[in-house]
């Protein structure tokens, strides 16, 4: 079904990617969606990662993409174990580094990880001979967020390219923002980033933006006539004082309410990577409303994270 | 086995149910509780649930009912994964109901949640397709509880028709007792509440009792003659201070003591749902004697729980 | 393959074993290691424990033994629970005692537990039918680690007899140089212990020392010329005030630096129970050098509890 090979021996990040391994992990997700989503149930796991142990390292809360690469290991049929940070070696001082060995050691032959610290991922791939797929670091990378985003859009939309997507809100401290950048422009799709200027790198505000992205602080002329828009969370937890104005005039400006919603295109979709904070970056209605693809998302996430974790087996650099 | 078609969707509390709904359950108990029980080990897994993602969200505190749960998914074969509070989205500030629809959206088909507000459980099972099993909701209902107090004691008893059924303690804010009641009744068995006055709805301390319960503040004058006894825990943590008399005084007046157990039926048997405050609700000698089905109710309770995996997932209603 | 048959129902210290019992977990551990590093994927998994249901009662934080009994559990194709003390009943103000009556009822059949207690894996054992094997327990012992530390050393130094083990640190808060005293010595090995006099039991470093052990305050003198050494982790969360100099001159002291090293013979290994406090007892070179087997010991970690796991399930005592 793939001509070419997959090489690559972990996840960390998608700026580096090709659009054709971006393809790969797209054309893969296509063939495991229907494993999840068949109503014959008794085909709903397949063998491929059977007799492999998947850790999932969690030093960072979260729900939805610890079960997602839980749910995504068990339908491939890998014994999962969850390590997170709360009751961990962590707490007694142990290293990253060491850390990690140990789960490599221990048998752990994929490593997922999430750590609050940028680059952490890259530091353990640097490291070890397990494979690691980075499921997000600080604010550098969430690749498989980037991916899902783009089978979700591609899903609805078709072809991205040309296709004018709006990011909306808390760029600055967005990892789910910087992945979906380098996963959507290689696929041709062009990029308005919106949100309040503090909240957005400062080379972007000043023009210095990446190829195929724009920078609009009026959230209004970003949205008007865009394909789609992806609202960001408002990182709350990682706000410094002084980035925002109150909540109620960040939602009044940045908002997704539903008359923003209608400057898109006819059927724009609307996705948000969650969890989401109704009715602060996005107005209740409009998340649970007929343009948004939310949910969508979540469950294509776990037929990405299928894909990834079957193209890393599989490939012959870590089999 | 069963001639009857079971058409509920979600188990939510028991309060509404008919009693050939409820022995429905006790007798796909007696089915399950052999594949749990047999010698023979490699059958002590059923292929029943198979492929079927059953999600445990726990917002409070347990072991042993989320473990009872987890242990009856596995004999099923379910693919089981964990949620809890810490560590998840909802410490993030996500909703409850967004949190219900992504664990849905990621695949979950049955969701078994314990939550501190009364009424979560239908909450959620108002915005969801998956089947919902409530396994604790405030002091409103724990329908597991009910329905395996009343198997563990038909297995001793018999026929619960005319026997009179101790519920001992504070019942005011026990999700439990409003479950044995609202299974035991329709069974045929008769209630006597016991305990502080300060620990029973006003409106049943008053008069204004469901059909087949009376409250005997009096404990030896309840228990005089009793079938059975059930001693609720003494929720300490949810007590709003002057409820109750020192510790010391509730232990004399209504603890279970062996003097007490002594005032039943010869034979009667003790039963309590865990866990236990020993020495203030119940003596330790009484919980770990000869009369005692503490341990028998906690084996039931896996076997109960596959009964209602099975019944929910063979439904056509949610098959 | 064994002569012999294994007898016991719990493994709770090797305090009272023999040497055959001992021999009986390194040799089935040699048959179970291929399991887990076999090239063939398809052969990780063994059917010896299916239907079973191994529970993990975890008192105390743990990242390896609480991982590597994990797999070791499902190499063998038990079912595995996971209780912590967080979100369990024994936040509860439940007795350790009922916690484990209820984990049995519930269908545990090896309980696998971590303690702060000393003694509490004992008093588990002694009022259960389930088998038990002590992850761990306050001071008193670790069983499987010392049986691994045995196998990682007699697979580097072959036969024990005579060898000289040097056990470096906090020998008086160290429940692993317990169970490597009494796992290394009926070997035939001989121990020497080295550490500040403060952190050595009274009766050790006063000379009533187990038979095959002498105590030597200088690390230097203690290390010259042994077969290997095994650093212990400064318990710096256990250690009462007064204990200790500085850190910084425990580590000059007894750090295990790279000059320590090159007093032992040639080739002598290094063991480290992990985690570990780089830079205090042990130095980063070092952990991470050429004669560090701290992550073989992770590894042989998994092998010897399945082989501890796989005997406790096949002996007559308890299948």
């Amino acid at each position: 079904m793939i001509g070419q090979a997959w090489t690559r021996r972990h996840v960390l990040a998608t700026d580096d990617w090709s659009r054709a391994e971006i393809e790969m992990v797209l054309e893969q997700t296509d063939v495991m969606l229907p494993v999840l989503t068949d109503p014959n149930r008794t085909v709903r796991r397949t063998p491929a990662l059977r007799g492999r142990t998947v850790v999932l390292f969690f030093a960072e809360a979260s729900t939805r993409t610890r079960v997602s690469f839980e749910l995504a290991a068990k339908a491939l049929s890998a014994d999962v174990v969850n390590v997170t940070t709360a009751g961990s070696s962590v707490e007694k001082g142990e290293s990253l580094f060491d850390t990690v060995r140990t789960l490599e050691a221990l048998g752990g032959e994929i490593l997922v990880m999430r750590h609050a610290a940028s680059g952490a991922a890259q530091f353990v791939a640097d490291r070890v001979t397990s494979a690691v797929i980075n499921a997000g670091d600080g604010w550098h990378a969430h690749p498989t967020q980037g991916l899902l985003d783009a089978f979700t859009l591609r899903t609805q939309l078709g072809d991205l390219a040309g296709k004018r997507i709006v990011i909306l809100g808390d760029v600055l401290h967005s990892r789910v923002a910087r992945s979906d950048i380098h996963t959507l422009v290689p696929l041709g799709a062009r990029i308005t980033l919106s949100g309040p200027p503090t909240l957005v790198p400062v080379a972007w505000r000043c023009g210095q933006l990446p190829e195929g992205v724009v920078y609009e602080p009026d959230a209004d002329r970003a949205l008007a006539g865009a394909d789609a828009v992806i609202a960001l969370r408002l990182q709350r937890e990682r706000q410094e004082s002084g980035l925002l104005p109150s909540l109620r005039e960040y939602a009044r400006a940045w908002g997704l309410s539903e008359e923003r919603v209608a400057l898109m295109r006819q059927g724009a979709p609307v996705l948000h990577p969650g969890p989401m904070n109704e009715g602060i970056e996005i107005a209740a209605s409009v998340a649970h409303g007929s343009r948004s693809l939310i949910e969508r998302q979540v469950t294509n996430g776990v037929a990405v994270r299928m894909a990834v974790l079957w193209l890393l087996a599989s490939s012959p650099v870590t089999a």
